[in-house]
């Protein structure tokens, strides 16, 4: 297989850590950098997990890029440390990472790194949306020089986590959503409609935790008790769902998942807002603005299992 | 069974007439009256077919009083002709009923009946909800006078059928869906998320229409064909869901369905305009103004079979 090279935007995040881990463990992805927003964490606190991950999985050479501590538009609400901690990885003693942030923000990063090289790489987006907003709105001309973008996010037909209509990441910043899901780049979105039909249960955990470097196993390890504790008491669930994973599942494997091509649009205010619609395309509507916006694909089916094997195979196989 | 009496309220409508024929079929069901509204059609051609349908089906005491011809708010679009015909019922050479309506208007007449016999009367509204919205305008202490309301409109988890989050009555006036669903009365929404697993076979249909007196039977049949064309044509259905019928079919036998408690809302502008917005009771949201409005029930589930087996038989039994 061809390497594949990425450009990360995450706010790890106990489920971005273990996303991480996978795209240095995977040897066909060339992890050009990774881009920090808040979301799970604020945003510093991204940055520095970031780092730390990278230094812990032996790859301290990936740039690190800080961007969005806040929305575009929309008053934050507080990051959910009662999900991933107050230090997004589970409330663990943490080593300080020796490395620094790359001199540029976020968006300039991905505006660079397009340039020098055009048509290569993909932007895999994990967080809210902030980062893609702003290089879309300082370089519209981007969208010709990514070879995709996939986003987790967003929840076409299974109602949301955060609103009975919202998924986080995009209810964490509706109007740069709106925005990257309208840019008209050719775009998959792996939203909650698949990611909550994988589960990595607490066996796998252990053999995925056990197959690391220690420190790296036990950083793993730890967030993923938290974020379990978390699916536990208020999803019902013994696992978790690998969301962040999911979207590098989607990069190595597409295979494993059923796309359908249509319109996406976001909800920016109101009772909906961060509710992504999805027009699947050639539906009869009461008005044609339904097609109006640019094709994408949405991932509306999931072989879970097999995603879920691909993870453990990449990280403990 | 107790005789239960209802207001039925109306915008016949394909889908309609065969509601109306099945709540003067039942024995157990005393209709007190019937409201019209625009919707499938402009209210005087709904007002037209609820007079034309209690005459053929020789009920001609029934009163029908008229209602909203627009939404309270928002600028109506034009009605759904290739649906229902131009005349409501798939356009067939029509006899002019020799009744008049009520002199009263539908929401002084839900005021009235309300009155006279307090917590006696079902509601059960299978189209726009400008009539019911205006009764509560009008005199709010009509939610303690009703003894439910049935809801034909909505949807909770199956997206919509005039965009892709909207139902067409909650769409038609999301102003007054949102008064109504939010009231505080007794109310359950029978919505796409069941009406869609129920379907009319035409077999079935032949059946149905050969029980009746040559008239109404014909009315019904034909009406049935002009809608199964637009089923075949649109939906790629071989057969009709009959969603007013639903609502009928709750009133009568609500085993047949599960419903989950929660909290509605109505998104009124914007691109989310007409979508019912379902938060179940207990679940744990960003904000707990999910939980503030009045505990309603949602029709989630049902035995599609067994309700089309209910409308059959009683219709041609």
């Amino acid at each position: 297989m061809t390497t594949q090279p990425i450009i990360f935007d995450t706010d790890p995040g106990v489920d971005d850590a273990q996303a991480i881990a996978l795209i240095m463990a995977d040897p066909d992805i060339e992890v050009v950098g990774m881009t920090t927003t808040f979301g799970n964490v604020r945003v510093a606190t991204a940055t520095h997990n970031a780092l730390l991950l990278a230094e812990l999985g032996g790859q301290p050479q990936i740039p690190v890029a800080q961007g969005a501590d806040y929305p575009l538009s929309k008053t934050p609400y507080p990051v959910p440390t009662f999900i991933h901690g107050d230090d997004g990885l589970g409330n663990q003693p943490l080593p300080t990472p020796s490395g620094q942030p790359d001199a540029r923000n976020a968006a300039q990063f991905l505006i660079d790194k397009t340039l020098e090289r055009p048509g290569e790489i993909s932007l895999v987006a994990v967080g809210p949306l902030g980062n893609l907003a702003m290089a879309l709105a300082l370089d519209p001309d981007i969208v010709n020089r990514v070879k995709q973008v996939i986003i987790m996010g967003g929840s076409a037909g299974r109602g949301g986590n955060v609103t009975p209509v919202a998924e986080a990441n995009i209810f964490n910043d509706p109007h740069a959503a709106r925005k990257v899901l309208t840019a008209g780049w050719p775009l998959t979105m792996v939203g909650l409609d698949v990611t909550l039909e994988t589960v990595i249960t607490p066996e796998r955990m252990a053999r995925i935790a056990a197959a690391q470097n220690e420190d790296l196993g036990r950083v793993l390890s730890k967030s993923y008790d938290f974020y379990a504790d978390f699916y536990r008491n208020n999803v019902g669930l013994d696992g978790c769902c690998p969301h962040d994973s999911c979207a590098v599942a989607f990069l190595k494997h597409p295979e494993l998942f059923t796309t359908v091509e249509g319109h996406l649009d976001v909800i920016t205010e109101g009772i909906g807002e961060g509710q992504t619609i999805f027009a699947p395309a050639g539906q009869p509507y009461v008005s044609d603005r339904w097609s109006q916006n640019p094709l994408v694909k949405v991932c509306m089916g999931v072989d879970g299992n097999a995603v879920v094997d691909w993870i453990e195979q990449t990280l403990a196989g």
